[in-house]
């Protein structure tokens, strides 16, 4: 029923993504420095939010992904920086906007910005940065990068509805809760990765190589975070253990554990998560019951094959330090721990 | 002090929109199919969200704007049927993250969609919206018009944060209050006009006039809004009456009214836009202080000094039945009553 794969181990995944931190550095530089000059307005509210959000840390990997991609695929433009600052503040705008949805104290490890500035702060300083994102694509000047973005825009709010509507029913599939993380997390890093190409100009092929690639490694990357609402600890993480729990949210730990348990365990299951009154104890019950039916171990298995999908996608590509450190990314994400 | 006009009179303003409905009535149609078809998702909360609002029977003035702009500067393609629909999208958008924001109960008459599925749909439907707009923006094709309606989702998100960080202040200044409505409302319905003669090619002298046309139309309906909420009656707005006051927004009728008042006066506004006690009975004490100062009155006289310059903005362009419809728009916004 498989086998529980301890999510802190001798690896060191954190080397794993350096590599891409090191050659994207001097871009990254440039894309940070895009980043604060375009949360400036006259609006004071605007960049202290903007600010609290941004500085709270995150590894950029989605911008680092367009600077890769467009690096690798030969481009030789400054544009690259300008989408992958738009990816960023969609990502961002994505957060402060999930943070209001999922009523989340905490984002980052630091109380979540809807927690200082209220909830009507993040709703619309999440419309600033969307728009901002936009704004910064017009700059970028490809319509072909236009639309898969703005594309991406819609799947991930289509993403975020679906997950609304699936939240607290034990009826999820784990169909349904694929096509959730496609649309609410892969969506973007497919696109992130996709406009490096696209920029290039490359062939349809390499466009297709590194959507695969994206969409994979996004799949990957949120089958391993919702493993780690049930296994990781809390400064690891960011956030509080059993988040997801507590809001109802249907994740595959989850859906495995109910689905390969007994009467009364799906009995629990159904009282924890359809109704509001989950406590700590049921939350170690929970636990107890994932590890029970290996089901967290199984979670970092599927999200191993999607890695593995990745690290195809980018097979027929030309060997080079890029390319490597995209397939490192790949192990970074499946056995990151922070 | 100002004179007090009565805001349901003699005039029939509904009559004055009648040309531009009937000028682009064939266009519209088209545009309504195309929202229909925009709003489909295989996640069935976007659709039924997305008709609730669609179906809530707004006068669609900013889309209209759109197809009349790009007609009278000679425009003979598809392209405005899309824009007025993304037009459409963006200001949906907006409603249904302004009435999270500011607690709405009701929206043109209904109840608001917040109310029925809650905020979080609210929130995410309107991201959903917004992506659809931009995607349609892409399809239009055209580089200028998509700065155009890019900068204008950023400046609209920035007056909403700019009204928050105002509300409940009595210290907002005529000035500030401007701003808010330039932005969180100008802004849109100046983007709608500019986008014609930008698909049309026209001279830069026309998207100038457009623009400015545009941007004071939308000051001088954001006037009246403003002073209906004082002054007119639950069904001839589908909105309840004193719903700004009950929020604590700072609009003019209520600026003018504190301005122009004694020591006691200001002493209820403060009491009353400050905190979160005011009841049936401040309303209506509130309406008489504003009946009082003439400050619904010149409430409506600030409103026409603005459809004035709007009218000018467009006086060096040719005679025809679209731009007198256009005129026709000017007076409907500054007399509606409903």
């Amino acid at each position: 029923m498989g086998v529980v794969v301890p999510l802190s181990g001798n690896r060191e995944p954190k080397a794993s993504v350096k590599p891409l931190v090191d050659l994207t550095k001097a871009d990254m530089d440039r894309v940070n420095r895009l980043i604060l000059s375009k949360t400036g307005s006259d609006v004071q509210m605007i960049p202290e939010v903007a600010k609290h959000l941004i500085d709270s840390g995150g590894k950029r990997l989605r911008p680092m992904l367009t600077l890769a991609a467009a690096r690798m695929c030969g481009y030789e433009g400054d544009h690259h920086i300008t989408l992958a600052a738009s990816v960023e503040f969609m990502h961002t705008a994505t957060l402060l906007h999930d943070d209001v949805v999922d009523e989340s104290g905490m984002r980052r490890g630091k109380q979540a910005a809807r927690m200082v500035w209220g909830n009507q702060a993040s709703v619309l300083v999440g419309d600033f940065l969307l728009g901002q994102a936009f704004r910064m694509m017009v700059d970028a000047g490809s319509m072909e990068a236009l639309d898969v973005l703005s594309t991406a825009a819609t799947v991930i709010a289509e993403g975020e509805v679906m997950q609304l509507s699936a939240a607290q029913s034990m009826q999820t599939t784990e169909d349904d809760y694929l096509a959730v993380i496609r649309a609410k997390t892969a969506a973007l890093f497919s696109a992130a990765t996709e406009v490096g190409p696209i920029l290039a100009e490359s062939d349809k092929s390499v466009r297709d190589a590194f959507r695969s690639y994206g969409t994979n490694l996004g799949l990957a990357f949120q089958l391993i975070d919702d493993a780690l609402d049930y296994g990781g600890s809390k400064s690891d993480l960011g956030k509080d253990i059993g988040d997801d729990f507590f809001e109802g949210k249907i994740t595959l730990p989850v859906l495995l554990a109910w689905r390969r348990g007994n009467e009364e365990e799906r009995d629990f299951w159904r009282k924890a998560m359809e109704s509001d009154s989950a406590d700590e104890e049921a939350l170690q019950h929970a636990i107890a019951l994932i590890q029970k039916h290996g089901a967290l171990g199984d979670t970092i298995a599927r999200a191993r094959h999607y890695g593995e999908m990745a690290r195809d996608a980018l097979a027929p590509l030309p060997e080079g330090e890029i390319k490597q450190a995209l397939l490192d990314v790949v192990e970074f994400c499946v056995s990151r721990v922070s």
